[in-house]
C-alpha cells in the first residue's frame, strides 16, 4: 500500500463516537488500538501516517485495518494510487480487540 | 473533493421519491437540507456543485454527504477525479435531520 | 455513459438463472424488460450495447439499470472508462416490473 | 481480466480460518476448490496466478470467484489494472461446492 491511504469517517449523530483502528500484518501481532474521536455531526479525515501512537504504521508494508465504533458512523477508506480505488469498508461490528 | 461531484438517484418504484441531502463538514454544523425529487420510473443526475439552496457548497473543502429519501432508492455517488474511485453511500437509514 | 458499459453475471448455483434487465432514464418510460439466461455454474459477460431487444439502448444518454433474477447471482457492473470505477449493484430485490 | 489480480484476506478473528475459492467461467465447469488458511489476525494476499493446485488458471480467460470460510473474514478484490478498480465480494454465503 502507499503513504497517501487515508479515511473519513462521518459522524452524522448528535453524540461523539468514540473510534478505535486496529492494524493487520501478515506476519505479525496487531497493532493498536488506534483512537481517535469524531464530534457529532462532523467529518474527519485520516491519514494512516499520521497514526503514531501506540506505534506508527511501518512503511511499504501490506496492513488491513478494522475500525470500530461506539456510534453508528460512515467510513470510506481511500488510496490516492492512480491504480486502484478501494472499497469502503463499514465495520461497526463486534470485534474482540487486542490491546 | 473536486468540483465534479456528482450523485445518480434511481427511483425505479411507482411513487415519487422525496429526497433530502445533508452536507457534513470537518469544522462547522451540517448544511441542508437541500430536496430534490425524483419522479417514478426515472432517474436523475445531481451535481453537488448545482446545489445551492439554503447555501451553496463551498470549493476546496471537504465534505461528506448523507441522502435521505421516502421512498426506496438506489444512490451511485461518482467523483470525476482521475485518482479516485468511491462507492455508492445507500442511505435510507433513519437520521435526525439538522434544519 | 460511455459505450463500453459491461455487467459481469455470476451463476454459482445448480440450477439455470434467468435474469430480466430493466433500463431507467432521466426522461422517458423504463425500457425492458431485457432476458438473457445463465448457465448453472457460470459467468456471462454481458455489453449494455450488444442489448437490443426489445430496443437497443441510445448512445450519450445517461441510464440507470435493474437487474432482477429467478435464481441468486452476483453482478459485477464496470465502465470502461479510464476517470470512474462503478460499484457492483446487486439487486434481487421485488420490484414491480415494467412490460 | 489481467494477470495481476489479487485478493486480500483479513482475518480479524482468534480461530484459523479455513478459505477455499472456486473458479468459475463462461464456458466450462469451475475449477477448485483452492484451499488457503489464513492464521488468527493476520492478512494474507493471494495472487490468482500463483494458484496451481488443483490446477492453473488461464491466462487471458474471464473468469469469477467465490471466496467461502469457515470463519468470518474480510475479502478485497483488486484487479491492477489501470481502467478499473473493482468491488470487494464478501462471500461467506453458503454454496454447494464443486469438487
Amino acid at each position: 500500500m502507499t503513504s497517501h491511504e487515508t479515511v473519513c469517517l462521518l459522524n452524522a449523530g448528535d453524540r461523539v463516537a468514540n473510534v478505535s483502528l486496529t492494524i493487520f500484518y501478515a506476519d505479525r501481532e496487531p497493532a493498536g488500538p488506534y483512537r481517535v474521536t469524531v464530534p457529532p455531526r462532523r467529518t474527519l479525515h485520516l491519514r494512516f501516517n499520521d497514526l503514531t501512537d501506540p506505534e506508527p504504521i511501518p512503511r511499504d508494508t501490506d496492513y488491513a485495518s478494522v475500525i470500530e465504533s461506539d456510534e453508528p458512523i460512515v467510513v470510506q477508506h481511500t488510496r490516492l494510487d492512480s491504480r486502484q480505488a478501494d472499497n469502503a469498508l463499514i465495520t461497526t461490528i463486534a470485534f474482540a480487540e487486542q490491546g
